[in-house]
């Protein structure tokens, strides 16, 4: 069970979170809580690091920055004490949590499960572990950078077996939509790992993309609920036929997208190869990439990127320009756009939703400047002042108010065995 | 090199006793830098730790309270890092320091030098501990108790064979007497350990007395001196010859004192055991004890205490009166007291200091109700009210305020031996 900064934010959340925790226990299961520092902290340990100056040895900012996990931890421990459930705090370097040495963004490499199950078998019901952090082969202390807490938790499940994980965050769950942007938006009672890394990506920050792909690896279920309500929130977890069902899922948006169009290329071999190596090499991150139809030989080229690399993008392509190894006529760029994506397994197996996207779009009077596709997902890029226009109507379209247990045959089966996730 | 709370209460003293460690390296020094979390911290954690509740587990309590040392360090490494000085943090458990396992107030056991001295074979200048801390053979973290700063400074000190060990604090040194009453009173360039014992547990909050018994013990040289200016402070160190010139060194006092009187007992064999048996299985703190002259078989006796001790201790007596272990005709109390002390090794071999001390005061007009004596030392209990006007007196009569290199012959030697040292 992961509680996050805002989750233990004072201690009458770390009370309401070690509550849940006693549920579990009283429930008859051993529970392992990650915690992330009490909202605030680690922004103030950043803080007490930058007021030392601009440059620093980064595990010495680790050093400092994973005490607010710490402080957290042995609260929660001592609360639950308090409530009579045997329960102790661990730090990284006690369970061990091993991980790479690169510092602020290390990687798990191994959890040592041995001490936790010893105590486990002693009579301990709790293991409350400060997220964040490990240890390196260097006996320093390392921190996994920013949602590395989502990520210990899906370690941790994995490497214990865990039947599931569970992430209390001040959001209620995954949504077909962004309900600032749809009223009518609905709440996913389930959800696959595929789909949810599309909506990850795509800014939907409930869980972080590393995470879901852990979880998705080793097969963990994970349910992202709120800590300040009793919504059973969403199950983020392996694909199953009621899914394919609908068609999608949801609709996911970014505001952070430009476009950038390289006029007139010649149209051989090598000419992408030489732009986006280019653009790889100046760190750009290229997103959705389209080639228009070629016409004597020569053709425009577009793609997309954060608006922050637009200035980079088309410093990296005036110098091979410059350099003679392209030669265009011009290049644009368009800060004014946004993305749009529908993403739902059920595209797979269901044919026209492509065709059901444009028509909605169309039918607004949104012109769609380009169109890029996955397996699982179908992305567009429109002018910015038709974003919330064209999520609406994409909703309404294929209809994610309405329940999809409603729109096909219900598995009595798995709608039970969602209810025990519960 | 240890640094108390205020002295790294802020960046701003952070980075001052970050200059001082520097200095120490541009001399040509490696340097371990023992430190204290920052003034409040610890604290601040402490009152999280209680608004969990009334009963917790020692070890989550340690695992809280120790962050605040943490922090501290990792950012005077960063700050002297800044400073171009390679410098790393070491908590408890990295060095390793290793405790008993009385979580809040546990005991060195030992300290492991290899990881340390291997880093600073390999070019390492400064190594930032964290005080107050260790790890027990548990794994756990525990806290060595208030004032264990020090104490980790001096085991530090007394492990890796440093030439010198410096507390640096917010008092100057040790003064003949609390400047605060005597206006005239001097800093102590030298004091010898023993002498410090005394001082200390007569209410001195130089130095905490543990460390000072650690001093004493592996022939530690600790100066103690101010992080707010350039004084040299105080060295304790071992006695030498010109210490024993002066016949005393200071004059200690101490509010906190009661004196109780049990009238009338049987004087016989038994009963001072019966009486001071009793007082220590309820934990009353005896301090000095008289018996006065017997008559008719019967005496009385005197001892003194501190004054939240005095209802425990009349209790106690009253519990063994009742039960016919003794027999006395009543009990009488006064928290109207004070303690004056005056300590020095001189006294060992100059005669006459207890009757100059008694004629100082008769003098003054006061009246010595109970009188205690050690090797070093020469305790009286006189009226509260006396306090201040009983230390000036005494500092006059023995002229503290006069540097005693002027009262006999100054050995040239131990002197520049003193200035080296600072």
């Amino acid at each position: 069970m992961k509680f996050g900064g805002t989750s233990v934010g004072d201690m009458d959340r770390l009370t309401r979170a070690a509550r849940r925790v006693r549920l579990q226990v009283d429930e008859g299961r051993k529970v392992i809580a990650i915690v992330s520092a009490m909202a605030g902290e680690t922004n103030r340990l950043i803080e007490c690091v930058q007021s030392c100056g601009t440059m620093f040895d980064a595990r010495e900012y680790d050093a400092v920055v994973a005490n607010g996990e710490n402080v957290t931890a042995g609260l929660l421990a001592i609360t639950l004490q308090q409530m009579n459930v045997p329960a102790r705090s661990w730090q990284g370097w006690q369970v061990p949590v091993r991980t790479s040495a690169a510092h602020g963004a290390a990687r798990i490499v191994d959890i040592g499960v041995d001490n936790v199950l010893a105590r486990f078998a002693e009579g301990m019901k709790v293991a409350v572990v400060a997220g964040f952090q490990g240890v390196t082969n260097d006996n320093r202390i390392a921190t996994l950078g920013r949602g590395g807490s989502d990520l210990t938790a899906v370690a941790f499940a994995a490497r214990f077996g865990s039947r599931l994980c569970s992430i209390h965050t001040d959001v209620d769950g995954v949504y077909t939509a962004d309900p600032r942007i749809v009223p009518k938006a609905r709440k996913l009672d389930r959800i696959s790992y595929e789909e949810m890394l599309e909506m990850a990506s795509l800014g939907a920050k409930v869980l972080q993309s590393r995470s879901v792909e852990l979880a998705m690896q080793y097969k963990v279920p994970v349910r992202v609920l709120s800590s300040f309500s009793d919504s059973s929130g969403t199950l983020v977890c392996d694909e199953d036929p009621n899914m394919e069902l609908r068609p999608i899922s949801g609709i996911a948006h970014s505001r952070d997208e430009a476009k950038v169009t390289i006029v007139s290329v010649a149209d051989r071999p090598g000419i992408a190869a030489t732009v986006f190596g280019a653009l790889a090499d100046s760190s750009v991150n290229v997103d959705m990439i389209v080639q228009n139809i070629s016409e004597k030989g020569r053709t425009d080229i577009t793609f997309s990127c954060p608006v922050e690399d637009v200035e980079t993008a088309r410093q990296a392509l005036a110098n091979i320009h410059g350099r003679g190894l392209i030669n265009y006529q011009g290049l644009l760029h368009d800060r004014d756009v946004c993305k749009i994506s529908v993403v739902g397994i059920g595209m797979r197996s269901q044919s026209g939703v492509a065709a059901q996207m444009f028509s909605a779009l169309a039918q607004e009077g949104i012109n769609i400047q380009v169109i890029s596709t996955s397996e699982i997902k179908i992305s567009v890029l429109v002018g910015r002042r038709y974003l919330e226009l064209a999520v609406q109507a994409l909703h309404d379209k294929f209809q994610l108010d309405r329940d999809n247990r409603a729109l096909g045959e219900v598995d009595r089966a798995q709608c039970v065995q969602a209810q025990e996730e519960i």
